[in-house]
C-alpha cells in the first residue's frame, strides 16, 4: 500500500482529483495484482482524499484478492459497460472528479471519450512520468526478485553451455533452454529467446533458426525470464570450439567495454556518461562502427523501461535504479558479440545481478 | 492491395480523407508485413484519392520490403518524433486531411493528442467497426493458411496423446507439445497452452501446473498456433485410464451439444441461435448450470476476433466466416469436458478446420 499512498501524495501535491490507473504493468505495480486483461477493463482508480478501489472482469475478482488486494473491487461481466461501472463505483465516493489523471501512453481514445462521457469532461491529465519515476527506483523487495529472475538467467546459460553441441540447430537449443526453466516453474520468458550463430551473430536482428552450431562459432544467446512479474535479461556469447583470432580480439574488447561501463556505475553519473565509457573503449579498438545500439535500457515489470542508457540521456543515476550494460559489436558477416549483465546501483557502487562467467567460454566435446 | 482498395473505398464512401491504422493486427492485414513494434510507431495511412504509405522503425524496413510491401515506406530512428515523420509524409501527398479515421479501441491518447496537434485538429472518426467487419469474412488464401493451422493444432493433441503418462506433470506435458510443435516450426502459440487434469478440468480458470496425472483422469487440453500470422484453436478431453461414468456421461453429453452447433452452421442462422442449440442440449441433460461461457468466438489474425457465438449476438453468420465452437461442462470438484473445434461457414453449409477425433480416447498403457 506504500506505492498507492505515493500516487496519493503526488495527486494532493498536483491538486489532481484523481487517477486512472490502466497499463496492466502499473496496475501490478499498485496494487500487487498482476493480470493481462486483453481488451477487457483492468485499472485501479486512486483519489487525492479517498480510498482507491480495483475495477476488473468479476471473474477475476477472486485471483486479485488471492494476490493481496485488500481494498474494494468493482467486477464488471461482459454483458455491461464496464466504464459505467467505473463511473458508479467513482460516483460513489462523493469525492471531486473535476481533474483526471491518466497514462496517455496507454489508455485508448475509446475509453477516453468514456471518460470525458461519464465524467463530464474533467481536465485531463498525464500521469506517465510520475509512474515512470515511481518505478525507476526499486525497492528492497522488488531488489530480491531481480535477483531470483537474474539466477534463473544464468542458470539458463550453464545450460545452454552444457547442451549446445556440433549440428543441434538455434531452436534445439532455445528449446533446451526453455525446457530446462520450465522444469523449475518459469511459464513466461520476458521476450522471445535469442540463439544466433556463428555469421548469424553478427546481425542485430538475426532470427532464430535452423542453422546448425558448427565447429569455431560464436554462439550468442540473449535471454531472460519473468519471475513473480519481474524480468531478467542476460546475453552471453560463448565459443563452441575454437573461434578465430578476429573472434577472440572482438570478445575481449566488448569485455572491457562492459567491464569499464560497470565499473563506472555509482550514484550521480548520467546514463550518457555510462554509454559514452563503453563506446569510447569499442571506438578506441577501431570497432566504433559495429557498436550500433544504446548501451542498455532499464529493467523491471517490463524488460524495457526507464532509464534508457543512451548518449542522449543527461539524468542522473540514483541508487535503486536497475537496468541492463549490454555493448556489442557485429561485423558483418564475419563475427558479432554482445555482453549484457543486469545492475543494480547501490549506495557506493553497482552490484551485478547476473553472474554468468565473462572470459571466453570455449566449448570443447 | 485488394483490402488496401477495399479500405480506400469505405473511406471514400465515408468521406474521409483518409486513415491511420495502427493496430498491428490490422497493419498486417492490410499491408502482409506482420510486426509488433512495442511502444514504437508502425502504421498504414491510407487516403481516400493517394496512395497509402506503411511508417514503420527505419531498423524494420527492409522486412517490411521482405514482406511484400511495394508502396512508399517512412522510416523513423529512435531520436526522431515519429508522429512528426508521419505528418511530414502524409502532407507530401498534398491531399485534403480535414477528416481522418483511427481505431478507436487501439490509438492511445498521447498519438491521438499528437494528431491533433500536427493535422491541426481534424475531425476524428472511428473505423473500427469496418475493419473488423472486413476481417470477419475470409478469403481463401486467409483460408488455407487457417486450414494448417488446424492441423498443427490437431498434430499437437496426437503429441500429447502419444506422450501422457502416468505421474507426468501438466506442465511436463505441455513443454512435450511446444516442443514437438517448435519441430515443425512454430516459434509462438496463439495463446498460453493450457493442460488441466483430473478435478483441475472443472476449473474453467485453472492454471496449468504441478498436478500429476492420475489413472481416471480426463485430461482437458487447450491450445493453439500460429500460423503465417494467423491462429488456430482446439479444446480436446481426453481420458488417462478409464473414466468414472459420470466423467463419460459429462463428455456424451458434450459431445452431442459440440455437434449439434456444427451441424446447424450455415448462412443466414445467427451467432445467438448457435449458441442456443449447444446450450439446449446441455440444459436438458440437466447440467445447463455448469456451462458458464459462451459457445464461442472468431478466429484469424487474432485469437480473439469477431463474430462473437454467444447469446446476445443476432447477427446472422456469413460464408467465409471462421469461428470456434466449444461448449463445456464444469461441475466443481468432480469433473470438466471441453470440446472445442475451428470451424468456416461455407455456401452451403460448414468446414470443420480442426479434425483430432472426438470420440472419447481413453489412454490405457
Amino acid at each position: 500500500m506504500n506505492k498507492l499512498s505515493n500516487m496519493q501524495q503526488i495527486l494532493k501535491q498536483q491538486q489532481v482529483d484523481a487517477a486512472l490507473i490502466t497499463d496492466p504493468h502499473n496496475v501490478f505495480y499498485l496494487t500487487g495484482f498482476n493480470s493481462d486483461p486483453k481488451e477487457r477493463l483492468l485499472a485501479v482508480m486512486v483519489f487525492a482524499q479517498a480510498e482507491p478501489f480495483l475495477i476488473c472482469p468479476a471473474m477475476e475478482a477472486p485471483d486479485a484478492k488471492a494476490a493481496g488486494w485488500m481494498g474494494e473491487i468493482a467486477g464488471h461481466a461482459d454483458t455491461q459497460d464496464a466504464m459505467e461501472v467505473l463511473y458508479r463505483t467513482a460516483e460513489k465516493r462523493n469525492q471531486p472528479m473535476q481533474s483526471i489523471a491518466i497514462e496517455k501512453a496507454h489508455m485508448t481514445v475509446d475509453r477516453y471519450d468514456a471518460i470525458n462521457r461519464y465524467f463530464q469532461s474533467p481536465e485531463i491529465h498525464a500521469i506517465d512520468d510520475q509512474l515512470n519515476a515511481m518505478r525507476v527506483v526499486k525497492d528492497e523487495s522488488e531488489l530480491d526478485i531481480l535477483r531470483h529472475a537474474a539466477k534463473l538467467a544464468d542458470y539458463a546459460i550453464e545450460v545452454a553451455a552444457q547442451k549446445m553441441n556440433e549440428g543441434m540447430t538455434e531452436i534445439e537449443l532455445m528449446t533446451e533452454i526453455e525446457l530446462a526453466l520450465k522444469k523449475r516453474g518459469i511459464t513466461h520468458m520476458s521476450f522471445d529467446t535469442t540463439v544466433l550463430t556463428g555469421p548469424k551473430a553478427a546481425s542485430p536482428h538475426g532470427k532464430t533458426g535452423e542453422r546448425k552450431i558448427t565447429r569455431g562459432d560464436l554462439v550468442l544467446m540473449d535471454l531472460g525470464v519473468i519471475y513473480e512479474g519481474y524480468c531478467s535479461d542476460i546475453t552471453r556469447t560463448l565459443a563452441f570450439g575454437e573461434p578465430s583470432e578476429q573472434a577472440k580480439e572482438v570478445y575481449e574488447i566488448v569485455r572491457h567495454a562492459e567491464q569499464a561501463a560497470l565499473d563506472a556505475v555509482s550514484p550521480g553519473i548520467t546514463a550518457a556518461e555510462l554509454d559514452g565509457i563503453s563506446r569510447t573503449v569499442i571506438e578506441e579498438a577501431g570497432y566504433g562502427e559495429y557498436f550500433t545500439h544504446r548501451l542498455g535500457h532499464g529493467l523491471g515489470i517490463s524488460v524495457h523501461e526507464f532509464p534508457s542508457i543512451h548518449g542522449g540521456n543527461n539524468m542522473p543515476l540514483q541508487a535503486g535504479m536497475v537496468f541492463t550494460i549490454e555493448p556489442g559489436i557485429y561485423v558483418p558477416d564475419q563475427v558479432g558479440v554482445r555482453i549484457e549483465d543486469d545492475v543494480v546501483v547501490t549506495e557506493d557502487g553497482y552490484e551485478v545481478l547476473t553472474k554468468y562467467p565473462k572470459e571466453l567460454t570455449i566449448i570443447t566435446r
